[in-house]
């Protein structure tokens, strides 16, 4: 693949005149539009909904989608794992739009199943290397100062089914394990200075109340710089699936490092070598020997429509291109759109809030003329990384990973609006 | 009540300062918490969630609340109408955090009940003053150029009982009728340019497709301005009690004007004068007269914790005192919080993203003695509008009113930690 960066004339790259252009031949407003409005009985007939009083306030203290929503669901793919405790499900990324994920539908994955706590019986437990070994109820918890923060969360093996070719044909598949939701709850360094942490700490270890006992090694300095003790998320309180009453928050890294179902914290001055950080969640390269300790999520993009699941159903003329950016090392400074498989990009549009280790939505809009498309779509972050292709990546590492794959995404767009994911060499 | 603004003496006021007198008196930390490190069989012995799989990931393709969480819902007040179809329903600001609230816990007003829409018959009109009436489908809708903006929504009525003096114990009563979402949708701007607004045209009024057939009329300036069509919230489709399919948004002005289930937007060169902006949604002032086109929601807060729904329960040292601020003019620049029934006032910390015309979070964390408190708030925006007292409210416009009273709300906290809606004058 090239990686030129030319770019289009000044003329087609204008969103307004690729968007003009489109209305100006009909294909949205104008006559179409305007023959609708002559005769459309939808608009001039009064419907039953206008006509007759709907359900009233007592009908949904909490409420749910609409029925005609009922296919924007996570979905798993059987075949992924043997049990469904321990396996992962994915967030509808083509039916979402913005940048915050509803909480019902953030990806779930599990390595033991649901832990089913109690929060009255809940407790965290911080030990080892500190001055006061010390335990909190959620109730001692919530009496700390709080911070709220919205944070993307991605776990290692997103996209992890692609290092071998495209397999899974849908963004909800390929792309599907990170959602970003507003996070409440008590900066994990206030914590640890409540204990104490001895001089000789250098690491910190939490562990999940799951059956599974979540564990991982985090360096000290990464404790004290952002991580959160989160109670809520999107201003309620957590899912059971993503960690009721309390989850490590671990802004930017993998997702298995965010542990569920939070217990204990342990200091120490080494790390624990725990499975999930040796045999799981580190990189075996081609020569055999693995990278280890690869926490944070590489800047990375996907187009989330057109895409597989959401296919192009108007025909031709003016398309929304509309995707996700994130980088674990901060904002997203840039994304570039290819519709011809990474010969050509152009700068694609940010719009709303650009907060750090955040998900930032991408539109690019054009007048689409019917032909075949290759969209591709690269993110670049506020230091300059940039997303690699996927050929690059397995140059550095072989064809052995299963994690940290950010690698720039295919989808060949055809003729007839329907969408398939490939790849382009 | 004196309006003095006397600060505490810099030692109080040291949040640092006043938590560290706290946690070394022994309260939250130090040696309550140590004890519970060496015998609390809650973290010592391993328990059931630690021990048994728990669900998989097939169990809710569409999550839900823990259990756990049952009470946090919306909830009526049965007195305050004849039938819920023409009803409204609150949020329970007092159960959540930061600035975002979760889609099923968005507050409910309706005037014919829910509208159940289809969206694949659901059409938008554009007519009046305008070069070429469009009708536009939900598809074509999607494929004009999208913006996504937090915004919060408050129905004018909210706190209306809070005129003649506390009526309602608890926040969820007085203000829970504001919500706070992330709205995915078309600019109006663009659609009006769509159709070509004609030089005569100085209003519009947009109509909802429920049984009530919601209209009313916006200054053509501000729908030219920051006004949305928007199709999503919260990243997933508006729920049907919040307009499914389209929604109209009108940044910081009365919820009213946000029409539900919109079917149309009429261009016009003068006022309609329906219902909804005569008879109601006007304030009725002492001398007969009614001020009406009072739009924009003007600074307003509430404590949100403690509150009558939220009492203290964990007795004397850390508590955190927090709570929403919001304007429709702008960014909230500054609130500030009394313990004593307003004779002083300490600043508040404002935490997580400050947006334009969105909720903002504020924090007051001190040591509670023990003693009663007079809990209030007061905002104040970037343009330098703050918050009045209830008093001064009534003082320039009387008792009869309904709407617009963003008047400083007082919590007395008791020594048992129960707390109640009460005034001081």
């Amino acid at each position: 693949m090239s990686e030129t960066k030319t770019p289009l004339s000044p003329a087609a790259l204008s969103r307004r005149s690729l968007l003009k252009a489109g209305l100006s031949a009909g294909t949205l407003a104008g006559t179409a539009v305007a023959a609708r409005a002559a005769g459309d009985p939808l608009i001039t007939e009064v419907q039953d909904w206008n006509r007759y009083l709907g359900d009233g306030v007592q009908a949904r203290p909490y409420g749910t989608p609409s029925p005609y929503e009922a296919h924007v669901v996570r979905r798993d793919v059987e075949w992924l794992t043997a049990a469904t405790e321990s396996s992962v499900n994915f967030t509808p990324l083509h039916e979402l739009d913005g940048i915050i994920t509803p909480n019902g539908l953030c990806f779930e994955r599990h390595h033991a199943g649901i832990a089913d706590v109690d929060p009255a019986a809940h407790r965290l437990m911080i030990n080892g290397l500190v001055d006061t070994p010390l335990v909190f109820t959620m109730e001692d918890l919530k009496r700390f100062p709080r911070e709220n923060r919205l944070y993307f969360l991605e776990c290692a093996a997103n996209s992890g089914m692609e290092w071998r070719g495209s397999q899974l044909n849908g963004c909800q598949y390929t792309h599907g394990m990170v959602h970003c939701v507003m996070y409440t709850g008590v900066s994990l360094k206030l914590l640890l200075e409540e204990a104490g942490v001895k001089t000789s700490a250098k690491w910190v270890m939490p562990e999940g109340a799951d059956a599974s006992a979540m564990t991982r090694s985090i360096p000290l300095e990464k404790a004290l710089d952002d991580c959160l003790v989160a109670f809520k998320m999107n201003g309620e309180a957590l899912r059971p699936e993503q960690g009721y009453p309390l989850r490590l928050v671990v802004p930017g890294w993998e997702g298995n490092m965010w542990v569920k179902w939070l217990r204990r914290i342990e200091v120490g001055d080494e790390p624990w070598h725990q499975r999930e950080e040796t045999s799981k969640y580190t990189d075996l390269l081609a020569n055999g020997k693995a990278r280890r300790f690869t926490w944070v999520m590489d800047p990375k993009s996907v187009i989330t429509s057109p895409s597989p699941q959401a296919p192009i159903t108007h025909g031709k003329g003016p398309l929304v291109i509309s995707g996700l950016a994130w980088s674990g090392n901060g904002r997203i400074s840039r994304v570039d759109v290819s519709i011809d498989g990474g010969r050509n990009w152009t700068t694609a549009r940010l719009d709303g809030p650009s907060l750090s280790k955040a998900l930032h939505r991408f539109y690019l809009d054009i007048a689409w003329d019917g032909s075949p498309l290759l969209l591709q779509s690269r993110a670049m972050d506020e230091h300059g990384f940039y997303q690699p292709t996927k050929n690059e990546l397995r140059a550095a590492r072989g064809e052995n990973s299963i994690y940290h794959n950010n690698g720039i995404q295919t989808w060949h767009v055809k003729a007839d609006g329907t969408v398939e994911n490939v790849e382009v060499s």
